[in-house]
């Protein structure tokens, strides 16, 4: 392996212990913590999981963190209601509506709309959005920031190189490129209609990976000496798609033996031989998705009472 | 000349023509025509044009144009009266406040700001942003999408073709991309901190130029041919600048003779001798952002009634 790692489960644990002076103060000025009240439809696995992991961190670092949960059968207006006792709620300065709602919701957008800007911690709402476009955004999308984090702290240069984004996303991918771009990067963003893809991917001095499809960028899709992100987390449960991503002797498979499954990435182990520093897959962007939404519930609540 | 010229005057009419049903229904419809106001702070000479002809091109498609006129010395506070006066209006469906607006204002987008979004003509909201990076816009800024109207009804194929936007203003740039992007082309956005643009803008199968500097795009930016729009609208008053562009024989020559002064766009005139197709300036992407802008008001009109 030649590629530096950069090391996101170590930075979120960097940001999150430098949150806890600014929880204390405030917490101190007004008489109560940050609080962060998170709802949750129904009772899909990977999202327990999520959202308990949220809940925890918040927790630990002095904030409040409250769960609304409904049914699975709720209906779109019991949604939208809950999300509305937030906004209206004087304890809670952040509300995370959990990703995906059950289909009878007609779309998770249509629930984001309703959060209260001030208080949206995802960035997901459309004045969330409008104000990231205009370099004016206070509550930023919790993934890219994470990734500007990680750039920014790892002393990698962002002004005057070309970043290319692969993914269009409105949660990952636009405002990733929105955020490098005001950051003065030169940005390309390329989606599954691009034409030649390794082609742009190459002059990337920066790569962000942000498909959601197993091992997506190879080598070949990599200058010597880039900087690839990896915003993919990829479950397989397929052993032939482990023994043919991971050298027989690799911890990774190991790993893989030992659970039945696994996390890999969007972007191809192979490529760690060409980038010259990489996030991994479990431990890079992931940890730094959750110390960012800490962050955004801290600002959001310095914000709301200045 | 090589490249064919892309007739933005010639759409920009035909788009207004579009709207006269269109505003005809509406009329009937309501018993009151779709409504445009305008405010415009002081007596800035090309203000005073550009207001001009926004009112009289809305007049003649059968909208109601009205102009709001506040003084050189007008508070920020006045224009924001001026503005909410608009926003409680029911006969007026779209809100214009010409740029720029005096120094003591602080800025123009703390006044575009209290635009109520379902009025914003021009797109300049947060709300307004917002929705356009969401790919739901209603109201998207009139030049950007004048671009794309010339580019769809010239038959210039976006999806799939990558294209080079130069310059990452709010109002062209950033939303130029944005809707390039959401028609499924590859998009790289480069700025002033670009390194190697050349090399960059020789990519774009169509090129973008939104720099606000005369000549700027040179035949050695452009790959033979290229789609290019040029979005520049720079007034040059020097001889020897007119002189260095335009050869002796030249008509546009012997339009800055009679009048002292002529407009020359973003791209270098010797673009034509490598472009496939390109705007004219004027009479390229000028005429079609006050189409757009009536189209908007139109758009902005039947939904608030529907």
């Amino acid at each position: 392996m030649s590629a530096r790692i950069l090391d996101g489960a170590t930075l979120a644990a960097t940001l999150r212990e430098e949150l806890r002076p600014r929880v204390a103060a405030f917490t101190a000025r007004t008489g109560r913590p940050p609080g962060l009240g998170i709802i949750l439809v129904g009772t899909h696995p990977p999202s327990e999981i999520y959202v308990r992991n949220k809940l925890k961190a918040a927790s630990d670092i002095g904030c409040r963190a409250d769960l609304l949960r409904l049914p699975d059968t709720a209906s779109r207006e019991q949604v939208v209601n809950a999300v509305r006792k937030l906004n209206e709620s004087p304890a809670h300065d952040g509300i995370l509506v959990q990703d995906p709602l059950p289909s009878q919701i007609g779309g998770s957008q249509a629930v984001f709309d309703v959060i209260d800007a001030a208080k949206d911690v995802d960035g997901f709402t459309p004045v969330s959005a409008g104000l990231l476009v205009q370099n004016r955004a206070v509550l930023a999308p919790c993934t890219p920031s994470g990734v500007i984090a990680l750039l920014e702290r790892s002393g990698i240069d962002i002004a005057g190189r070309h970043a290319v984004v692969i993914g269009r996303s409105d949660i990952v991918g636009k405002p990733m490129a929105l955020l490098l771009l005001h950051r003065h990067a030169t940005v390309t963003i390329c989606h599954s209609k691009t034409a030649d893809l390794p082609a742009i991917t190459r002059q990337g001095d920066i790569v962000v990976a942000a498909v959601g499809r197993t091992a997506f960028v190879r080598p070949e899709y990599v200058k010597p000496g880039t900087t690839v992100i990896d915003v993919g987390i990829n479950r397989v449960t397929d052993r032939s798609e482990v023994e043919a991503l991971f050298p027989e002797r690799s911890p990774r498979r190991a790993d893989f033996e030992k659970r039945g499954a696994m996390v890999v990435g969007d972007v191809h182990p192979d490529v760690a031989e060409v980038a010259g520093a990489l996030t991994p897959v479990p431990g890079g962007v992931g940890p730094l998705t959750i110390a960012l939404l800490l962050r955004n519930t801290v600002t959001a609540a310095e914000h709301r009472e200045p």
